[in-house]
């Protein structure tokens, strides 16, 4: 019987100080004053630090080499249990992600991004490539080095996504955005193609900013999210915090002129707030306690905001309320409503793109990020090749690198391999979705009541209490009984936009 | 030459784990979801333990060893120099006061003090002292232990109010109180006397409390709390915290139909919030970065609520705002209007008493705390003592506990000693400001323009930027070339209030 105890108690303690470090950078982003932010900084360094320390330092790695071998990760006992060799191959795989990195390293690559992220923020308004060049060039180099620090089989760049979904290689992502793109090529062109576009103008007409809020806090609390458990507040970018699954919070901003862009928000990151809050408590602080991945987070988010809450029947109960809050929606009916918030087009802008065009801003992304890591691409040639790819995958290509190479943060933060999670979550939530709706043949007649229990408790039990027991491609497996794939998504797809646009 | 830097760094650490815990705090009480305290009083007990380890621990016990004894606190190298001397003196003392309680003992005080509070609260309720009777024997036990554990000269009591007011005796407080006692009742009998009191019905009319807070802001922005630095919430109770001095925050709560109570409480803690803004960056998490005691920074909050934010002057500047935002008001004028806020009633509560009797119900607690701690009274005579001295005191007797010996949580929490201070700020005050009006003979025609810079930067100067350069007894004589006196404070009322009652 082995003792788990004095590594539960240091996995606690680390828990706390992130938790709390989580604590401090909300207030950051929701209410501290402007003048703090020096201090603040220095407040939340400390704290990393502290963590770092807890999670890495001498009496981490005494508790845990009792247990498991820290060179290996070889299991000491090998009567041990399935879930708790589970358990302690997690444990020991943060562990060695945390620690693997030497000292002199983190601190290169924190003060380098730390940089990099306000050169960035100032050369893309000023539309200055050139000024970002060499602290992306210097960034890549330094991802190339992490991945060896972690170590890789196929290709380094795997090593990278690794980070953020286990088990994914960019030879599997490979294959699912293969077939993804031709599929969703070929529905842009039918798209582009019909003469049935939604005119969606209405939606640019002032909404008063109090009531869309208050709009977005009903539907959330229908959805299930517990606002004795979380709150929503504003924030520039809209997010999602979890301290503990009894406190899960959601931010997010609103536009008078853009109705839309709040309550989607909103939405999202309650699909994110549904994930954290159904997390199982018993193992807050343990690797079962954790989310299983960024991309099934992330299937959490697009699976409430675009296959539910831009659905037809979600709106056939809600739109009377939204029209009661706004007169003017009087205008038109639920079924224009509903083409409206569903309008495919093309753009330059990922963070804008509609739920078809999407992916494919991921997949340009996943494929220069693999030339980079992989095979030696120079960071001066990004701009063409971004450019290129755009024509290939959306047919609309930046005037400048504003619109088009410097849009995201992500790249100057050295997140390389951060992308492809965003676009494997609209896989699995395709694939999750179908499986809820096979098990409940009733399903969307549920959403059409304004019912979201049956979509939430078959997410509580098939993939928020399960934590991080499995990796994304296994946990896919084992609740939809099929191996990931993008056909789901596709199908979906097809059929949603079928109607809209009369395709 | 003595090398401080190891040890700074050591109190610098402490001060971010101090201000983390004040952050994590401050949210607690305005914005965190009712479901989520459990897990919040574990995070504040992990802080707080990390937070006594840096500062108690072996890294500064070894630090601290170098440049002081342990033990006795002399400090090493006699050849160091005065302002290096007080600096370590300091330290030294904040560490013996942290580290001289046996571990079990504060866990034994931590827990007791955490269940009486829920006990206090609930019994309270139910007027039911017997209930709370044990309890509070414990903690009277457990407070005399600490006073012997902390070290006392003249009586134990000394002790526990040292942790508050530093240098302070109970036999100087009671000198000081018999003196203002004398004074407080007969102004007190002569306002009773008075055929002429004010009539403030019209404050119990309905004030829009949206208005309320945006005037309270209005106010405390022109007083010179800068909220680049600052910014203010709602929470139960009206408090003050400050991470850093580029971060210190006030809260307060708004009644429609008590327009005194939230700028006054708002005003309150701006006279805080600028004194914690005031402090010394440079020298923050070092003593001289701290206020000078709990005295000197109740000094700062009553002398900006009663002597400036209650006076006729400020009013002349601020009452046509206020009735342009409330034009109820429009049926009285200015004088009338400080006449209502300013009525003297004795009363059973000593939170909503008048700056006239306020100071009665902290000497009545002084005296009942001194008979506990120094003369063996006991416990189950608290309420018939209490009552009695009411009567002799304010000339009213509570009906109940809950009115009565029950009132205030502090004894609950283990905070025996901590009433004075409030006392003393009132006399710390009067004493302070008679020095600025001398300093600047033009001082209240500068209230009367809404000009309150020459007030602050009096403040600045010779208070806030001092830290804890100084005992309270040595800032007041250093400051106003005087020692602490009641006269003062004394002169301030009566000559404030024969105007108002015509006395």
């Amino acid at each position: 019987m082995i003792n788990l105890k004095e590594l539960k108690d240091l996995l606690m303690e680390y828990a706390k100080a992130q938790s709390v470090s989580a604590i401090v950078q909300w207030d950051q982003e929701t209410y501290m004053p402007d003048g703090a932010g020096e201090f603040r900084s220095e407040q939340l360094a400390w704290l990393s630090a502290l963590a770092h320390e807890i999670h890495t330092g001498s009496r981490f790695q005494h508790a845990l080499a009792k247990l498991v071998d820290l060179e290996s990760g070889n299991i000491i006992d090998d009567k041990t249990d399935p879930d708790t060799k589970r358990f302690l191959a997690l444990v020991w795989k943060d562990y060695h992600y945390a620690s693997v990195l030497p000292a002199a390293f983190v601190e290169e690559f924190s003060r380098l991004t730390s940089q990099s992220q306000q050169v960035w923020a100032k050369a893309r308004m000023k539309n200055d490539f050139n000024a970002f060049r060499p602290y992306l060039e210097k960034i890549v180099d330094l991802c190339k080095k992490q991945a060896d620090y972690y170590g890789w089989t196929l290709t380094p760049y795997d090593a990278l996504m690794g980070q953020y979904e286990p088990g994914m290689t960019a030879e599997t992502v490979g294959n699912l955005f293969s077939e993804l793109k031709d599929g969703l090529i070929e529905l842009i062109e039918a798209v582009r193609k019909s003469p049935n576009k939604p005119d969606d103008r209405l939606l640019k007409e002032s909404f008063d900013t109090e009531k869309q809020w208050m709009f977005g806090l009903e539907v959330v609390e229908k959805m299930g999210y517990n606002l004795n458990f979380g709150r929503q507040d504003r924030s520039a970018h809209p997010f999602t915090t979890g301290f503990h699954p009894t406190d899960v919070r959601i931010t997010t901003r609103v536009f008078e002129n853009d109705m839309k862009s709040a309550f989607f928000s909103t939405v999202h990151e309650a699909g994110h707030a549904l994930y954290e809050q159904g997390l199982p408590a018993e193992f807050f602080s343990t690797p079962f306690g954790e989310a299983a991945s960024y991309g099934i987070h992330e299937s959490q988010s697009r699976m409430w905001e675009n296959m539910i809450c831009r659905s037809l029947p979600f709106w056939q109960y809600f739109y009377p309320r939204l029209k009661e809050l706004f007169p003017i929606l009087k205008e038109t009916d639920v079924i224009n409503f509903y083409r409206m918030i569903n309008v495919v087009e093309p753009s330059l802008i990922r963070v804008e793109a509609d739920e078809v065009t999407y992916s494919l801003h991921i997949m340009l992304r996943f494929e220069i990020e693999k030339m980079l890591i992989n095979d030696g691409l120079n960071v001066s040639e990004l701009p063409d090749l971004w450019n290129e790819k755009m024509k290939e995958y959306l047919g609309v290509v930046p005037e400048d690198y504003k619109m088009g190479v410097m849009q995201d943060v992500h790249w100057s933060m050295g997140a390389i391999g951060y992308f492809p999670s965003y676009a494997l979550g609209n896989l699995y939530a395709a694939q999750f979705l179908n499986k809820t709706v096979k098990d409940h043949p009733g399903f969307w007649d549920t959403i059409r009541a304004g019912e979201f229990s049956v979509l939430l408790n078959w997410l509580r039990n098939h993939i928020h209490s399960r934590g991080r027991q499995l990796d994304p491609l296994d946990l896919v497996k084992d609740v939809s009984g099929e191996m990931l794939s993008p056909k789901p998504f596709l199908h979906y797809l097809k059929n949603k936009y079928k109607d809209i646009y009369e395709l």
